[in-house]
């Protein structure tokens, strides 16, 4: 099985984007290794969250999602220990609140960073001889590195903790269809507009990458064959059996 | 000890990135494991490879320094066992000259590849929302995208061999000294012209940088800290002692 999420708003793709990132560099910053290049990718990806998340209302529009959820779980909306989510949706925006300076602040302020950050723009740029002090680094004993990522990832966490907090409740409130896309292609009426994401579950031996567009009057997925060639493959001709979960951050 | 190499011409500085890009992607291709991180690594690695290497004029540059080694090697002029590096050198001519198609040529023709490429460029552009084919590579086991790697990067193996020899020869024919930075500063007279490159090892525990300069009329290396908040190191002010190697690529 493999599993497509779909986000239907930009706020979802940015969340799932972020996440996505924050789990490549945690899995390479922990990896004992002496090798230098998974530090390096670890590196290159806090780059990237730094690019992805420092938007300015990124910081609001969690805050404001962790209210909202706060209040269905201390309205009883939300089935389970409602008590226990709600102060831990609380614990976590206040986690996010108490970082005061703007999302990165402290790595833009470090010109060593930010030299590497530059170069490693340019093809082969970070190579020994051209920035010997991040060579010297990679020289560094491990924890010695890891020590440093988890130093310069430490602002961004609180960011990471909301994300996913919101993100396991988006995964979590789910109506889920088993449906099967004939010829490929399936349709369906409108979705409601509380559903924020789709995701779909589709056996690998399908080869089956899904292409969808949703809107307010129709659900269309059509399934495309997955090509190391094309960067587009071309359509499925046989059916596709597959599992449709529309998510919601509202009870459902 | 820490081993800084110091190219002193561009022809140098390019083969030194092509190798440690290599480098790179071979240890990342080749790490056993079901993460699809040290595989991201490895594929971003191959496009900084086809920038760096994809120069017109660099097949040539290897072609002619080869085939100089070639009769350097013929003519006795180098230690050893001179046939069998003379047909060695011959080899490794001839397979980079059976390449008839542009560096890199396949893979630019390949439409999935330059997707991901350019996706890659976008801080958290290969999420698997944006690019659900590359989602499903990266599902794919280890073996089969260890073998796609193999065959992506397979025309571009003669370049690095040629690369790599031309390294070895210029990091064997070499003169060492003894020397020490006085206050962190090491001045000399003027290199031979035939001097490649200039490498110095140094100890760890210095956490020494060298500044090197290196013109016809003197040689400076000054010592500057490791450091990793800042850029560019405050001067070592104490003595450092080290070793310098003088490399040429033509018989010392």
């Amino acid at each position: 099985m493999i599993r497509f999420e779909h986000p239907l708003s930009e706020r979802v793709r940015s969340f799932l984007r972020i996440e996505h990132l924050f789990n490549r560099f945690q899995t390479e910053s922990m990896r004992q290794e002496d090798s230098p290049w998974p530090h390096h990718l670890a590196l290159f990806t806090l780059f990237e969250i730094m690019e992805c998340a420092g938007r300015a209302e990124l910081k609001l529009d969690l805050l404001q999602e962790l209210e909202r959820q706060r209040q269905f779980a201390a309205a009883g909306r939300i089935q389970g220990a409602q008590a226990a989510l709600s102060a831990q949706l609380q614990a976590v925006a206040e986690n996010l609140q108490g970082i005061k300076q703007k999302f990165g602040q402290h790595l833009r302020e470090n010109d060593w960073l930010m030299a590497i950050k530059q170069r490693m723009l340019v093809a082969g740029g970070t190579s020994p001889f051209d920035l010997p002090a991040y060579y010297f680094w990679q020289r560094q004993p491990h924890a010695h590195r890891l020590a440093d990522l988890q130093k310069w990832a430490a602002t961004l966490l609180p960011t990471q903790e909301a994300v996913g907090m919101l993100l396991a409740i988006l995964r979590g409130n789910t109506a889920a269809a088993d449906c099967v896309a004939q010829k490929g292609s399936y349709q369906s009426s409108s979705l409601a507009q509380s559903i924020h994401m789709l995701t779909i579950e589709v056996g690998m031996q399908y080869r089956a990458l899904p292409e969808i567009s949703a809107n307010k009057y129709v659900t269309h997925i059509r399934f495309l064959e997955a090509s190391q060639e094309h960067a587009r493959g071309r359509p499925v001709t046989g059916d596709v059996p597959f599992k449709l979960m529309m998510c919601s951050f509202d009870p459902i």
